[in-house]
């Protein structure tokens, strides 16, 4: 077992798989070739040859396009071909920042190979015993990765939310932490990665922080989605994610960025370069 | 003037006028089409094609390919075609702890288009009155970049010496730093570039660490190649990136990658995931 394991599985997708799906000669995610025959079903909104899936050219605007694919998506909701539905936009583009070209219902999303973007918070306390590390554990009941370990506070990033408030929204919803607190999280960073999931193709950008608690802070969860937190000392932490694949998937990345930060992970280790460079999709 | 600008200068090379240099299949670097053609003139040493250098697989382990390559370089530095000879060796591998296919004097690195590897120390004071950062300008009569504003210490990594060691080295020669102080930095990651200077192809690896000086420490270069250095605010280093081309090209990318980890720049600057994206070369 090793730290190169939980990359790989971050890392792990046959390009042969998919087609492109475009907007406006932009490649803005990536379709099975199963669903793309699926959307030859719509051809007012796409546009599909055997090489990729195109946004059809007459839905011209944010807006229009916005509303012909949630039409779409609503029709394969009903019929059980989105399962998951959350009722929450996520914003179509590939570097945050830039004009969406459309939103979408964020149970879409891996099923167009859209890119995800989200937020992780790595809950620490330094104290006389060294830093720790506020370890969550997912509820049992919770649809995606449930009993897995995870971070105190993480979320997707949604259509019209800057990150910023996202993870103070976040942080109250899933620990309890009060927004001056929570305001402290320093950025540090980011993450990204391409696999394939039971949900489809996810290809995200986690944004880091760091936030650290004070050792008499005890989170508490407000929506149920987490069933207990520990606080774990670092070298637990990584022993778990180099021994197992406890912790969700993607969490793992988010972490082994925090241990390079820290030097806990140094050049002279011979899996030093490659570690550093998994948790970075080679475009 | 933007980061961005900084950034593109070190990820500006025409791929076009370059051909691999490969070893045992593997490309280990990438020499212009000129020097290629100079090197039929060795064809016990290298076998040349319209597409590739390859070196000759007769020369099948370490030692003899070290000596091969070295007799050639020796002849091109009579030639003055391999100006600027160090007398040091860099390893020829392309993940650091890889075992190397051969050593090679730093010298040719960037004409084979060999990958390099350095360290850069972030000499950081906390005080008062924020972070600052200790800034070396660089001997006005140094063959690369006199004159330019570069870090505390930083220094190529040779064959034979670990990163941590090379990193205490370093801290001595260039900033008086007692290897007990030296030996407190905390390796923080990296940043990769692959650019045309001067002295041909870089593609480099820096290994960046970060070091909190004491507020009464001051560095006193011990080999000539440093003509001053100053303590500078955080903001001032960060609007001179931004403004000037001022610092080493690679020193930027190295401080920009400190500015990120200390959320100087946050998710949602609209040039936050090109930044982040730009400190590492997309393979």
């Amino acid at each position: 077992m090793s730290y190169l394991e939980r990359i790989a599985v971050c890392r792990h997708w046959n390009p042969g798989g998919y087609r492109p799906f475009t907007i406006d000669g932009a490649v803005l995610g990536r379709v099975t070739h199963g669903f793309a025959r699926r959307l030859e079903a719509f051809p007012k909104v796409f546009t599909v040859s055997d090489r990729t899936v195109t946004l059809a050219p007459e839905l011209g605007d944010f807006e229009t396009r916005s509303a012909a694919v949630r039409e779409v998506l609503l029709e394969l909701k009903r019929s059980g071909e989105v399962p998951l539905w959350r009722d929450e936009d996520y914003p179509v583009l590939r570097r945050w920042g830039e004009a969406p070209a459309l939103k979408m219902e964020r149970a879409a999303v891996p099923r167009f190979g859209v890119r995800g973007f989200g937020v992780h918070l790595n809950g620490l306390v330094r104290g006389a015993d060294g830093l720790r590390l506020w370890v969550a554990k997912r509820a049992r009941d919770k649809q995606t990765a449930p009993g897995k370990l995870d971070h105190i506070v993480a979320g997707g990033q949604p259509y019209g939310l800057g990150v910023a408030e996202n993870l103070i929204k976040e942080a109250q919803e899933e620990a309890g932490i009060p927004a001056a607190l929570a305001a402290k999280a320093v950025p540090v960073g980011a993450v990204s990665y391409r696999c394939e999931r039971r949900e489809g193709l996810r290809d995200d950008v986690l944004f880091c922080y760091d936030l650290e608690l004070p050792e008499d802070f005890t989170p508490a969860n407000q929506d149920g989605e987490v069933e207990s937190f520990a606080l774990w000392p670092m070298e637990e932490v990584l022993a778990r994610i180099r021994d197992t694949d406890d912790f969700k998937f993607n969490v793992n990345l988010v972490i082994l960025d925090l241990a390079l930060r820290l030097g806990l992970i140094a050049p002279d280790d011979p899996d030093y370069q490659e570690i550093w460079e998994g948790l970075r999709l080679s475009q």
